[in-house]
């Protein structure tokens, strides 16, 4: 099967499983462009079933009244694409509802942040097509199946066990056709890239109970995310991003980035907010580790990861 | 004047600056036990003159219900001895505050955590004969002129810039004589040392905003603190320790005396609860600082002493 082109159909059929923010907005645009999507909804179904499903975007507010909504995907067709828009602490929870949707193919992309979804998915599916996305978009459900995007809309893809990119260009030109900017690159660069931003910014907000404007606003703190960044950047570099290092410079350039962002809450303070499980196991654990084998200490975020364990604990506490 | 011992009268006379906890119980149980000692008080001044000072501790409860109270070192007589027992955030103050205490040969004692306070102190009194203290006690302030002495109860004491100990035996004389465990040490090493459970406990209970027992508790937590440990050993040997290293055992000893002390905050925890100024220039950025000249980055701990500054700084505009 490597080496070959994956067949599939003229029109590819899409699944998106977890239909909240993210898999709403990027699965919604995709319907209204005129794919063929089938959406896995929770607690939204019937509302969904109902009511449709109501995207305001800064590009255009639109309804889908008529959605293809299913509530396990028993019901669902097998389809070209899955596209897997859980929260990656839902992730254990693939390996049962993955299986009705396979076909021979079949390319899963964990739309999902962090290092090591991929790998932990192929261990339950060895033969299985497994890509990566990193949407890089600011979108909130702000009521039953009603998404609101604010800010940005990019979605970048890139193959972990694909023969080849020509089904990840395929869904690229499906996308950039329903307006969407997307690029396919290369997945392990491109997820130790986002790092940069999501380990500072992530866990630190949570930890501090702020914004990221008010960190940001603080000299100290300014040298302490700036020094996370560096820790991240050498910890790519160090593992396996030899061909392609990240230049340290990148850290200066999120940082301006970051400053011109309006005051935001990043998801994992959402998930805080919310008394969710945060996403620590593979924003935080997973690269820490993975630079270990590669000898190189993440100490500053290391410090990170035990304190928002601490707090996932306290919180799980509670909550039990 | 150096490497001749101090001459003294045959009784030393006492200055305790700053009567809050430790200044109370120390101050108070060596004029119980029929010292000379001048208390400098701020907001209790009235109520003490009028009261006098009480101390219930665990050897036994007493009042002295006539102090040699003032609120102005300036009606306050030269010393032999001057006991600093304030926080190290208002020691910008000591300039003004000290100078009437002092004749040939006074020895200022600073009874404070962190490193650096007497180096600091010496740059205003180049000549002045310099101590350190370490209070290992737990004390606390429950009314004006009211002390509560609830554990422990040790004071060591080591030589900055003195010409010899003979006065620091004396001083330990008194207080043996008094009742308080005490003994004169190489301070430098007795700084670091106390630096292993101060630095990972007082800023961690305000950073997690809880008590030792709850970080103890937690298994990711102690991994942490237990690595902080380390790195203020390390740091502490590879500065100047090298007679008389820390051995890293020492990090296992403290954490089994943590687990066995009741649930505790430390001091930073409450003045963080209290809104007041935290000591973090002297408990975390000079080890940092002072570990840095010496090559070896401290960089756990400069994680905490971020969070701290910004929390600090938070608290701070809230207070403006």
């Amino acid at each position: 099967m490597l080496n070959e082109s994956i067949k599939v159909a003229q029109t590819l059929k899409y699944a998106i499983i977890g239909t909240g923010a993210i898999g709403g907005y990027f699965g919604g645009i995709l319907s209204k462009s005129g794919q063929d999507v089938h959406f896995l909804f929770r607690s939204d179904y019937v509302f969904v079933k109902d009511h449709g499903l109501k995207v305001d975007s800064i590009n255009g507010d639109f309804i889908l009244p008529s959605v293809q909504a299913y509530n396990n995907t028993l019901d669902m067709p097998r389809c070209d694409v899955v596209l897997v828009c859980l929260k990656s602490t839902g992730n254990k929870d693939l390996k049962h509802i993955l299986p009705p949707l396979l076909q021979d193919n079949t390319v899963v992309v964990l739309i999902q942040n962090g290092l090591g979804v991929e790998s932990d998915l192929q261990k339950d599916f060895p033969d299985l097509y497994i890509a990566g996305g990193l949407a890089f978009i600011c979108a909130t459900k702000i009521a039953p199946g009603h998404i609101a995007h604010l800010d940005f809309g990019r979605l970048n893809i890139g193959s972990y066990s694909c023969p080849d990119n020509s089904i990840l260009d395929r869904i690229s030109t499906d996308f950039q056709y329903a307006g969407v900017q997307t690029e396919v690159l290369n997945l392990h660069n491109a997820r130790w890239r986002k790092l940069v931003w999501n380990i500072p910014f992530n866990g630190m907000t949570v930890v501090m109970n702020t914004t990221t404007d008010a960190l940001i606003g603080n000299a100290d703190m300014r040298q302490l995310l700036h020094r996370m960044m560096i820790e991240v950047i050498e910890a790519g570099n160090m593992s396996d991003l030899k061909d392609n290092p990240i230049p340290v410079e990148y850290a200066d350039e999120i940082m301006r980035m970051t400053e011109d962002m309006t005051p935001y809450s990043p998801s994992m303070k959402i998930d805080f907010d919310e008394k969710r499980q945060m996403e620590i196991e593979y924003l935080y654990t997973r690269p820490v580790e993975y630079a270990a084998c590669f000898g190189y200490s993440m100490f500053c975020v290391s410090v990170l990861e035990k304190q928002l364990k601490f707090i996932q604990s306290t919180i799980n506490k509670k909550l039990s």
